[in-house]
C-alpha cells in the first residue's frame, strides 16, 4: 500500500490536534484513499519527548532534519508568525517537498513569495486550516464555487472576538472583564491584540479575497477596526434597535475595485451571521450563479483545526499518488490570471451608521447635531434619547440612512468640537442587507 | 488549450441552469482550470429550438445522439426520475463517459448499480447538486471533512417543504393553502408529494448516509413522514415552547447500528436550524474531529443548481487532464470498504414528544391520560391546557422527557381509544441538542 510520510514543523495546540487526528483516523483514511499517511517526523524546539502514544514517532529539535529527509513528502509548518516560518517553508519548497501551513499571518503577508516559489518548483501549497478552522471553507471557495463570480464575503472569522462580543451580550460585562476571563479560560490568548483589533480576521479576509476574486492582496490594505471600544451600552442600543454587534470581515466586489475591511458592524437580528455565537466561526459568500451560501464551524481549537491540516494532507497524498500535482491552482485562479484590483477607500463607501453622542442635558444640542449632519447630507432614520447615565450628561443614539463614510468623518469631527458633547462620539457601521 | 466537451441530456429547469452557467463562466473557468468547457450537444426529447444564445450548440431529441458521441468526455443526465435516465446513465459508463447527475431518486435506488458499473469502467460518477442544491455539501463531506467518523447528519433538505413551513409561521396559514399558493408561485410541483411528504429528504439522506458512513442504504430504510399533516394550531404552539416545527432529516452513528428518518420536528430557537428560513437549505454535520459544521444555501433552482454540476464538471475536467481519474472514491470510501450497517427501528429510539390532544373539557381526562403515560414510563415535563377550541372539547399539550418511541406509540394507541378523546393525537418529535 502507498504510503505518505509527513514532517511536522511546531508540536503546539495545532500540531498536537493534526498528531491525534492523523492518529485516530488512520484506519479510516485508509478506508477512503487506500494509502496511509504516516507522521515521520515532528521537530520542534521546546519538546523533550513526545506523549506515549506518538512515542513511535522520530522527534527532533531540529526543523532541517524533516525538511533535508527525502523519504518526507510534505512539510506541515505550524508554529506561526513569520520567523523562522517563513524560511522554513521556502526551504522545504526548495527541497521539493509540499507544504501545508495554517499561518494565515504568513500567507497573507508573504503568500506572493511562498506560492511563487511553490508554483516553480511544481509543489502544492495546502492551507485549508488558515481560515475558519475546521470549516472546510478554503475547498468550498476554490471548487464547490468555481463556477461563480464571488459577488461579496462576508463573516465572523475570529473565534475569540466572537467568544468576547456573545459574553458581553449575554451577560452585559464590560470588554476588559470578559477578556481577563477568556483568557483565564483558554479562549484567549495572553497577548490579545490579533484577535480583538481584528488583525486576524484582516489576515484571513486577506486570504479569501485572493482566492475569490483572482486578485493579490495583503491585510496592510485591509481597513481594520477591533471591539476593544465597544462598551456594553452599545451592546445594549443595538439589541433596543433589532441588532448584535459582531465584529466582521466584509468584501464586496465593485468589478473594478474591492471593498475590504474588518470591523464591528451592527447585524440585524434576521440575520444569519446575528445567529452565530460563541467561538463559532461562520463565512458567507454571495456567488452570482449560487446565490448566498454559507459555511459554520468551530474556527479554532486543536482537533477541529487538525481535521482541516488533514484534510489538506489527503488532498496533497492524492496528488502524489496520481501524479496530478498542481491539479488545482493553489489560489483558485491560474497565476497568470491574477488581476490587481483597486481597493475601495474607506472613504468612498456608504452605509448605514449607528453614532452614540454623549452630550449635555442642554436645549438645542440634538438641533445643531442634526444641523452639522444635513449639512453633510447625511440623513436622520431615527433618534433615541436615553435617560442620564452621568451627572448632566445624556446619550443620544443617531441611526442614519445611508451615507458616504467621508461625509460622516467630517460631520463626527464637526460634532466632536461642539462644547456641548462631553466625549468623542461612537460610531459603529450598520449591515445593509443585500 | 485543452477542451473538454460536455453533452447535456435533458434541457429542463437545471438543464437550462447548467447552460447558463457554462455561458457565463466560460472566461472565468479559462482562468481557473485554464481548460475550455464546452456544452458540445444537448438532448432534450420536447424542445424543438435553443435560445438565441445557445444557437451554436447542436441540439438533438435523441439522447444517444450524445451518449454515442466518441467526442463527448462527459454527460450530464438532469431529466430526473428512474427510467429512461438509469438507462442513459448506465449506457454512458458503458461508452465510457463521466457522468454527472442532480438526480437524488435515481442515486438513492439505483446507486449500487451505478456505482459499481462506473467503478469497473474507470469512470467518474459527480453528484454534487443532487444534495442541497447550489450548497457544495458532497465536496465538503468527501473531502474536507475526509478525517472524520461523522457522528450525525441533520438537515433541512427540502426547499419546498421549508419554503410552506416557513410561510405557515409567518403567517399562519394553513398547509393547503400555503401549498397552492407555492405551486402557483413555482416554488411548489403540481404533484408535490415526494416535497411535502419528505420522499425526496429521505432520498437526500440516503446520499449522505452512503459517504458519511460508508455504507449502502437506500431511502426505503428511512423512516418517512411529511408536513401534510401538521396544522396552525401545532406551529402556533411551537412558538410558545420556544420552537419552530422544521422538516429535518436526522441520522445519528451509533456505529453497529445508524438511525434514519425524516419527519417534522420541534426545533429549539437557538438552534441555527430553527433560522433556516423559506427556500433556503441547511446541512449540520457532526464529525468526531472537527465537531459540529453547518453548510446553508438555496437547495434548488435552476442557476444555483447548475452552479453545483458546473462544479462537478470542472472537478471531473482537471482529473480527465491530469490522468487523475478515480483521485476520490465516488461514494468517500472505497468500494471494498463499504461496510452494511443494521438502521435502528424507529421503536427502539428515544427522546422528547409533543403531543396535542382534543379532549372532552371533563375532570379526570388528564388524570386518565398521565395515567396511561406513566403505565408506559413516558416521564411528562409540562402541560398546557389550551382554551375552548371547538364546543366542548379543548385542546391539551403535553411535552415530554425523552420516551422511547414503541412506548410512545403503544400510549398513544391506548389514549387514541378514550372515549374523552375526540381526535387523534398529534405527536411530533423534539429535537434533542447534542
Amino acid at each position: 500500500m502507498k504510503e505518505i510520510k509527513v514532517g511536522l514543523i511546531g508540536f503546539g495546540t495545532v500540531g498536537k490536534g493534526l498528531a491525534e487526528v492523523l492518529l485516530s483516523q488512520r484506519e479510516r483514511l485508509v478506508r477512503r484513499t487506500g494509502m496511509t499517511i504516516r507522521l515521520a517526523g515532528i521537530a520542534d524546539h521546546g519538546t523533550a519527548a513526545l506523549p506515549e502514544r506518538f512515542s513511535d514517532i522520530p522527534l527532533t529539535q531540529d526543523a532541517r532534519t524533516l525538511i533535508n529527509d527525502p523519504d518526507i513528502d510534505i512539510i506541515v509548518e505550524l508554529i506561526g508568525g513569520i520567523e523562522p516560518a517563513k524560511t522554513f517553508v521556502l526551504e522545504a519548497i526548495a527541497h521539493g517537498k509540499h507544504v501545508i501551513t495554517a499561518n494565515k499571518a504568513l500567507l497573507s503577508q508573504e503568500g506572493a513569495e511562498i506560492f511563487a516559489a511553490a508554483a516553480k518548483r511544481g509543489v502544492e501549497v495546502g492551507f485549508e486550516a488558515s481560515v475558519g478552522g475546521g470549516i472546510p471553507v478554503i475547498k468550498a471557495l476554490k471548487e464547490g464555487l468555481v463556477a461563480n463570480r464571488i459577488l461579496s464575503i462576508m463573516g465572523i472569522m475570529n473565534g475569540t472576538a466572537n467568544y468576547i462580543l456573545t459574553r458581553m451580550t449575554d451577560e452585559g460585562m464590560p470588554f476588559a472583564e470578559v477578556l481577563k476571563d477568556a483568557q483565564k479560560l483558554g479562549f484567549a490568548e495572553a497577548d490579545p491584540t490579533y484577535d480583538v483589533e481584528g488583525i486576524d480576521t484582516a489576515h484571513k479576509l486577506a486570504i479569501l479575497m485572493t482566492m475569490a476574486y483572482g486578485m493579490p492582496i495583503t491585510h496592510h490594505e485591509i481597513a481594520t477596526e477591533g471591539i476593544s471600544r465597544i462598551e456594553p451600552m452599545d451592546i445594549e442600543l443595538a439589541r433596543e434597535l433589532g441588532c448584535r454587534i459582531k465584529l466582521l470581515a466584509i468584501s464586496r466586489n465593485h468589478g473594478d475595485h474591492v471593498e475590504a475591511r474588518v470591523h464591528p458592524t451592527m447585524v440585524p437580528q434576521g440575520h444569519l451571521l446575528a445567529s452565530i455565537n460563541g467561538a463559532y466561526n461562520a463565512i458567507h459568500f454571495h456567488g452570482d450563479t449560487v446565490g448566498n451560501v454559507l459555511l459554520y464551524g468551530l474556527g479554532a481549537g486543536s482537533i477541529p483545526t487538525g481535521s482541516a491540516v488533514a484534510a489538506d494532507v489527503v488532498d496533497i497524498a492524492r496528488n502524489i499518488r496520481c501524479h496530478s500535482i498542481g491539479r488545482v491552482p493553489a489560489l483558485s485562479y491560474l497565476p497568470e490570471a491574477m488581476r490587481p484590483r483597486r481597493i475601495t477607500p474607506m472613504d468612498e463607501l456608504c452605509g448605514p451608521y449607528y453614532f452614540r453622542l454623549t452630550v449635555l442635558d442642554q436645549p438645542g444640542v440634538l438641533a445643531t447635531v442634526a444641523g452639522i449632519l444635513s449639512k453633510y447630507e447625511i440623513s436622520i432614520e431615527s433618534v433615541i434619547q436615553k435617560g442620564r447615565k452621568k451627572i448632566g450628561a445624556v446619550a443620544v443614539v443617531i441611526v442614519t440612512h445611508s451615507a458616504k463614510e467621508s461625509a460622516v468623518s467630517a460631520a463626527l469631527d464637526e460634532i466632536n468640537r461642539l462644547a456641548s458633547v462631553t466625549a468623542p462620539v461612537v460610531k459603529i457601521r450598520i449591515l445593509e442587507e443585500e
